[in-house]
């Protein structure tokens, strides 16, 4: 099987990032042949690190070049489904930073391009790969946990300072990324969320703009969820607070689990608590469960999920994260930014066309104006970006 | 200083645990003097276990007698206010159970009798006396936190069977208790969070009817809360899930405290948490914390209360809960039943007329008849009202 030859759009953070991880040889049946990037001091850095790879200022005529087997898109939000759309429509394998797009259509219209492509089209949910969390979704499907009732995640520890904010003119801006912490950060959680729990039929939310940062979009949010058997949701987020948590707690018929500080708890019960309640009738009588803790295996992380692409392209092994799931995590952060607009409960899916619009409107009202600072894209993988405890 | 004569108006689960608390000599200062209660069965339990008590079927007659310097009102919810006022009026110390009322309107009344009377008037706010929520209090209210920024309360282990519910008619109705989780099981833990985090200004609640249950009351509540400083709070409650749990969360601007498992870990902020964020400007760098733990000491309960509202009557001693408190956690609930019925955040403090309609409304809709099976009263604080974990 022949090496994949991988463009990268985008060398910002995350794109140099995943520039390094190819271009050293991390990724195994991966060569780093082509990057894009609107920035010529960027280009500069990428033909100093690797003199080989041909660049390129216009995505299009990389993409048209045939240079390229795969691509990786790392470029804002509101750019990801028309360039990923693109590159599929040329055979190009895909592979799109999350989230899939900030717009709902946009990534209806991918996700069309991409059901009638036989190319890979993958998404970088890269905490995908956290062992815990793969258990947690495998104890649903299972059945361990019963019927869901309630999930509730704090996924507060998000922390970003002003500084973060500033580093980037399309940061936290409603036009350059589509929204705030729901569109950058918790898409990781949104999406594990939804992966492990299912969709929600109905999202109700509160979102507070510019609470703890001087920027145009949300940094604060409390979404109550519903879903189709009734279950209920909870799901708190935000980057202005330290230390702040990280943990996801599910309760069914048939247990409970609690993901915390690296470790996932579950107390399983012997009996169905919807029998025991409407069969026991001796008072403070409890119900007997078994109790038991799964450590972290350590998380493969971005470095998985491109190995995953590669192995995708070259064997036909399935994706861990399919570029078509990424729409889901995004119906539920448009859902709570429409119902925190319209102060009502939205159910889902969302009507793209109407959030279209809605979004339209917070771009042209918006008025912030940063000035970019560059200069510290040191080309790892941050460990904020990893999942923290 | 005389010991104070105590009457208890009920006598039904929690009442006849006082009986036997007073009446065994647990608590100093308090005698035992009569009992009151519109059952025949539960007077016969009285007389057999204490025979010099004085019984009464009619508790103004027990009030007018003379006989009682002091009375614990045990009765169902939506009788407090009107017993616990009549009692002040006629110069009786006064401890009432939890809720205050049933109705807003109906503790303010209370509240204004209370205050232009000379007599102790307390509530059985016992979860108060759990050491792990006074230093909370304390390290809110001295500055430790710095301002509040968010309060998350998963309070879920309130278990009960359907059997519970079924132990007696006037649970589990409009009518005869107000109100389901939030009125009977969640007061507690709605007391200690206004008492620890100050009240909001607006709530929005999810409340399901008989979600986990045969009643026609609420079993399952989601809330989320405004406070005046702009702070966020979630409150969950349900009596349907097991095991549940039972943590409370409260981030500052100066750090983080969560109790859960009979621990309080607390994270101190080396610095203001709203400094470093405009100041700091070195990517990934973190705020300096440290780190403690504290213990739980054995609560005193129940009887702490009543000791504390003898010392109160005899000496002066400050109330742990001051009856006119009770309306705080109450205007909580009473604002979440109204957001829940009307689908819009409600505003506190509540408007009580309309409060009381709507509430009317729900009484006279209600169907539900439960034949009430009596009989399993052992006169022991059962280990369900003490703080679990």
């Amino acid at each position: 099987m022949k090496t994949v030859k991988t463009g990268i759009v985008g060398v910002g953070n995350i794109g140099t990032a995943h520039l390094h991880s190819i271009g050293e040889g991390h990724i195994e049946g991966m060569e780093l042949c082509a990057a894009c990037d609107i920035s010529e001091s960027r280009l500069e850095y990428c033909r100093s690190r690797f003199p080989k790879v041909r660049l390129f200022t216009d995505w299009r005529e990389m993409l048209d070049s045939g240079i390229a087997d795969a691509v990786i898109v790392s470029v804002p939000h509101p750019l990801h489904a028309a360039i990923a759309g693109y590159a599929l429509e040329r055979g190009i394998h895909t592979l799109v930073e999350k989230p899939e797009d900030s717009r709902i259509s946009a990534a209806e219209r991918l996700n069309g391009i991409a059901s009638s492509s036989d190319r890979v089209f993958g998404i970088m949910f890269n905490q995908r790969t956290n062992s815990l969390f793969s258990r947690a979704r495998e104890l649903v499907r299972n059945g361990s946990l019963g019927e869901l009732k309630r999930s509730v995640w704090i996924i507060t520890n998000w922390y970003r300072t002003q500084d973060y904010y500033d580093s980037g003119s399309w940061r936290a801006t409603w036009s350059g990324e589509g929204g705030g912490v729901l569109l950058n950060q918790a898409p990781h959680n949104l999406d594990l969320w939804q992966w492990i729990c299912g969709m929600p039929v109905e999202v109700t939310a509160f979102c507070d703009v510019g609470k703890y940062h001087n920027i145009e979009v949300e940094d604060d949010v409390t979404i109550f969820a519903r879903y189709g058997n009734g279950a209920t949701g909870v799901f708190i987020t935000t980057t202005g607070e330290f230390p702040g948590t990280n943990r996801l707690e599910i309760s069914g018929d048939r247990g409970r689990i609690v993901i915390e500080n690296g470790t996932l708890k579950f107390w399983e019960l012997r009996e169905s608590e919807r029998t025991f309640c409407f069969r026991e009738k001796k008072d403070g009588e409890e119900l007997a469960y078994s109790y038991s803790e799964f450590g972290c295996a350590e998380e493969s992380g971005h470095r998985g999920i491109l190995c995953n692409f590669s192995s995708a392209i070259r064997f036909g092994t399935p994706l861990l994260a399919p570029g078509t799931e990424g729409i889901n995590e995004l119906e539920i952060s448009c859902a709570a930014y429409m119902s925190s607009w319209l102060g009502a409960p939205v159910r889902l899916p969302v009507d793209a066309k109407k959030y279209d619009e809605l979004l339209d409107g917070k771009i042209t009202s918006a008025k912030r104006v940063v000035k970019e600072r560059t200069g510290d894209r040191h080309g790892g993988y941050l460990p904020r970006w990893k999942v923290n405890w």
